[in-house]
């Protein structure tokens, strides 16, 4: 693994570690941030050992979102033509969404795991993730409302395949925070955990059991439920019978089940 | 704001009231009601004033639904080839749809505030609405399935969207009545109040935090979300980027950020 | 009704009952249940006087899944080209999803009731049903990830319509089992029951409020349900005005009606 | 028929015309044309006796598209706001896209009679009709493109669903004119006529021809091709069965049908 | 292969020669026709040794179109009610539908040779197909609007993909009928020959030509065309990935590159 | 410019020139090939100095496809799990397709030139560009079918969006090489010329006139026409609305209009 300025990363027992790594600036999103995590998941999808990732922010806080600097560098980029400076918006801002592209598109399991704040950009982030798990006092908000804009790095996009129609416009219309247990209420966490420590472990059960599982079946299950968030059902039916009609010629099948026969675990290849 | 015969129209600070006001019909949907809803949501667009709308019913009901007498009318215009009444039907059927599709379509967050019986069309109407919230003892029922017809203004197309398919097939298939408390908890309302007094009370409080947010921001918030509910995350980050490649220039960032340095509330243009 | 190996099919009060009849193999899914379904349910659909169906397990659980038999049997057609291999897995996986779409298809509402196990299979079966009602110590796993593959007869295609998404990637990926109480709280089965009993009476108590409405009804409201899976509101909504342009001349508005008005249950035609 | 100031509309024989009549300014589109283009669908989808719609230039050419005028006016509402300003374009847009949807969504044919120019707005609103039919000398050009704009009411939507990919990309970034007989070899024009006279008697008999089919048959079979545009062939399958399930029970059938046994005209209702 | 009434089927050479025997009918298609040809495909799809398919219509036309008797006898069935009306002819169309989509869902190619009438339902059925082959004195025409109805099994839906919008609407709305030289200039058919003969070594020719390929290859690429046609290049792009992801394990690459190297002609298994 | 070991790149007069310069292998598309071409259109993406781009092959012949040792060199990648190889093949028709993709997703026109053969990947390529010109006896086949393989790096999925779907398959089925001049006719290519120095001259003519027009207006149109491959017309109409609120406050429009009044070439900013 290379060296980070904004992430510290690891890997341990099948399971990458990416850790958001700027507490003193409550892990706010800077120019850093935003080139890095495109090379760290492309590291994650090129490396086969890597079947699961864990994904948390260093110290109190998860992330606040955005770095106000940042914006400001690019508002500072505009000219007088309207025309030009909606070009180089476009481009800047589809940019920025080819970050979190890199994390919703990983083709193993990506798990958030959020305590203190979790706000604007953050959101957006947590939404290209796999599953959410909070502290029961993390707190959250679409707090792109506050500042004038419509969030546009995928919060927007993702969430509503996430959590139900009617709370999802309240809390983008009125940046209203919410706690971890209203978090779970409304399925944006799976669950709450009483303190950093226990989110830790518990965010941590769930990445070693999905780790011990077939890598090639937990990939295709993940491209599938991927796909039917944007396709048709009949549509998923006839993506997974071609894929299927490959990955079931592995050798994983019979792996699990002679382990099944002899009540043993199984041990999957990368 | 012209005269109605079916509803009762206020603009004040920013919230547009529109009240269905025909209390001693339930405020049952008749003709008048299905014009003028298209009259007011046309004013309401064209109102840059207006920044969020609340709808009610007036007396002791939100809506006990379709007027039984509009129906009877439209019975009253077939003939005897059944492919021309089809024609006919087919184009009433449109039409009254194009009266929710007009509460839909609004650029501004609309919030239906209900309490007592809300009927059949009624359910149409709300679930055109952006949120709902209502008293604990609201009563919403599916009703159409009890007049021998599928719902076709709106139910079984929004709802779906709205809270979760297993529910709505009983709902819908059953005719089912939920009470404000179970509406809650399957997420067609956000909130539940006490009596019908806290309800306009919280409503308007949801309507007073958005009306003070920047109308760019939040008609643009609007847009993206109704437009994911019928397109995919990559279409929907395309469609951000350009809608952002303009109103990021638009002077609200800045009134925000300059609010938010100096702890006082921003004030925007509408 | 013919006779089946796999199931015991009735039909009484308007109502078919479907059950699995395999008790003392966990009612596994071997190659007769594959193909007896679609007969099953092609009688179904031709047969007016059936409105509702209600879908079960004999003796003490649902379904265990499919047959791992089934599964060798498949195994052993595979000879040493891997692209006519693949040719040979398709065709085997998209013929054993169209068991379940069968299901899926169906024009009249089918209703599961599970107790017990409820594993691999039996979940993308219950998936391909309206609604599902559970004991409260029924017990539901995405089973497949455990014998290294990606469920591919419905599972991942039409649970993520049912459930929200985080908790679906969890259980998809985890293999964990859940019981009738978190299963309701997730919104997979609407209601539970203490036992197996209460959970007979339950259902039939549903589908007997389902048979006593107007078919014609019943059928398009299923029909735009289905329908809203995977299309648009816009689509939806052209879709409804075409098929009620038919169907609001049937007698059974005025039969519904003129119940209303007596205050008597309707009789509706088959 | 109420008075145009930018039309001459007719009706005889089940036919409309339509002509477009400001040949002193090359029947340039102007805020009359754009508002009056709207009534006159509205007058024509509600009124079942006209079953065909001719639309013509008069003069020597068919229409040289958006009045610059128009352009100029628009351009003098903007402000200093450049958000409020793309709100307020997208407003216009959107209003004039409306116009020509009003042409695209007619439930009887439209047939196009071009000779001379028929230049940037007026291709937008061609694409718009059924099909077109031109004098060999007509002169078409996608003219938007040399005002520095990208055509933004319909050319760049409809048309290359009319035309093939590669010229389509051609025309639209040239702006190159083309005569009828490229037209007709492109597919944009189905038939070229020598002269004006030519093309009016050959465009009436088309016309005429259609007028004389089963109205139901006519709006049925158009209604399914302009739904072919954008939708899968499948759900235009059933698309096209929901339809006709209606439609089939009309008298037209019975009338065409002893028609053809009696080797005489059929005469349909409107 | 069975007795046919309808149809004359022989294989030989890896081709299926599939032909519309009842010439003293004009192969009008009755009710053996629409069930037999299923059977057939059926057939067809699951005999390895079939790798194309050739259509063709015995004596001097291709085929009139379905047999007025059917039409007839489906009306038959019609009773009071035209709600229960629409849902038998509903069901019907999509009965009828499933006879030609068995056609279009084949996997491996399927070629029409169309001499003489090609009329209404015949249009349907070659619509279907992947390529046309006429005499020029063949005679097109899509028959249905002069029945009184909108064609709905398959040439609305599946024709505009096949050729261009403004003549396909000027054939849908007039039924004009074209000849072979007008049919291959507007890409209805690729290729026109003097007589029957000459299109019938032709057809063998082309069929030939494919059967000597790799059906693995062959089936491959179908299946995307066949994707394409109703889906996006972007997922067209990944399905073929998928795709390809097994089939480039087959070992007729290596055959094909082996055959290449030593300039001969390669033999693929089925 | 950087030094390129595939191909030749010059940019003057505001157009790239990007010329595949292996003329000793047949221009085959080697591994340096793949990768090189992502860098040039990513600067060409990145430089707005650039405004429309040419695509030629250096020597006799525009390209001979992929290299073979390159497919050979893939096989050898492959180890003994059917699985696991799936995932590496995947994983590398998906980066090959992307090589296609950054030519597809460039926001300039790009234009093909081509003469000599055009085999196989070339297809794929030159369906990946906005245009293509040819010489009269440039020679044209989709070959992956003669090394027994679907094509999988966008032939399949682009090119039915170009050419008439009858000739597609039997093109793709069959392998058949068409010259230039039936390339024209079936729309493949949009003109063709006696020789590849009237080929460069009629391409470079092309290619100054769009250079010559508003690059905003340029980039504009094509994301448009790019939009409609996939999209819906309202869908499309929408978008334009949205792209245009922007566009429209660029300076071109009055550049464009001042020109227009003085009979003035305009000149456009980059």
């Amino acid at each position: 693994m290379s060296d980070y300025k904004a992430f510290r990363v690891e890997l341990a027992d099948k399971i990458a570690h990416v850790e958001i790594n700027r507490p003193e600036k409550i892990n706010a999103m800077n120019a850093d941030f935003w080139s890095e995590i495109v090379d760290i998941f492309r590291w994650i999808e090129d490396n086969d050992e890597v079947r699961v990732v864990v994904l948390s922010g260093a110290g109190k806080h998860f992330s606040s979102g955005i770095d106000l600097m940042l914006l400001a560098s690019v508002g500072s980029q505009l000219g007088p033509d309207a025309g030009r400076n909606a070009r180089t918006l476009r481009r800047k801002i589809l940019e920025l969404q080819a970050s979190f592209n890199a994390v919703d598109n990983c083709s193993k399991p990506v798990i958030a795991a959020v305590q203190g704040y979790c706000l604007g950009g953050a959101i957006d982030l947590i939404s290209a993730c796999d599953m959410r798990y909070a502290t029961v006092d993390a707190q959250f908000s679409i707090k792109e409302i506050d500042i004038g804009m419509a969030a546009d790095v995928g919060t927007l996009q993702r969430l509503p395949r996430i959590i139900g129609d009617g709370m999802m416009r309240e809390l983008a219309y009125t940046g209203r925070t919410i706690d971890g247990e209203e978090a779970q209420r409304l399925g944006l966490v799976n669950r709450t955990f009483a303190d950093v420590a226990a989110l830790r472990d518990g965010v941590l059960d769930v990445a070693r059991q999905i780790a011990a599982k077939s890598p090639i079946a937990v990939q295709g299950t993940k491209e599938m439920i991927r796909y039917m968030r944007d396709h048709r059902v009949d549509d998923g039916l006839e993506y997974v019978a071609t894929w299927n009609a490959a990955m079931l010629q592995s050798a994983d099948l019979r792996v699990a089940m002679a382990a099944h026969m002899s009540k043993q675990m199984p041990e999957f290849a990368d």
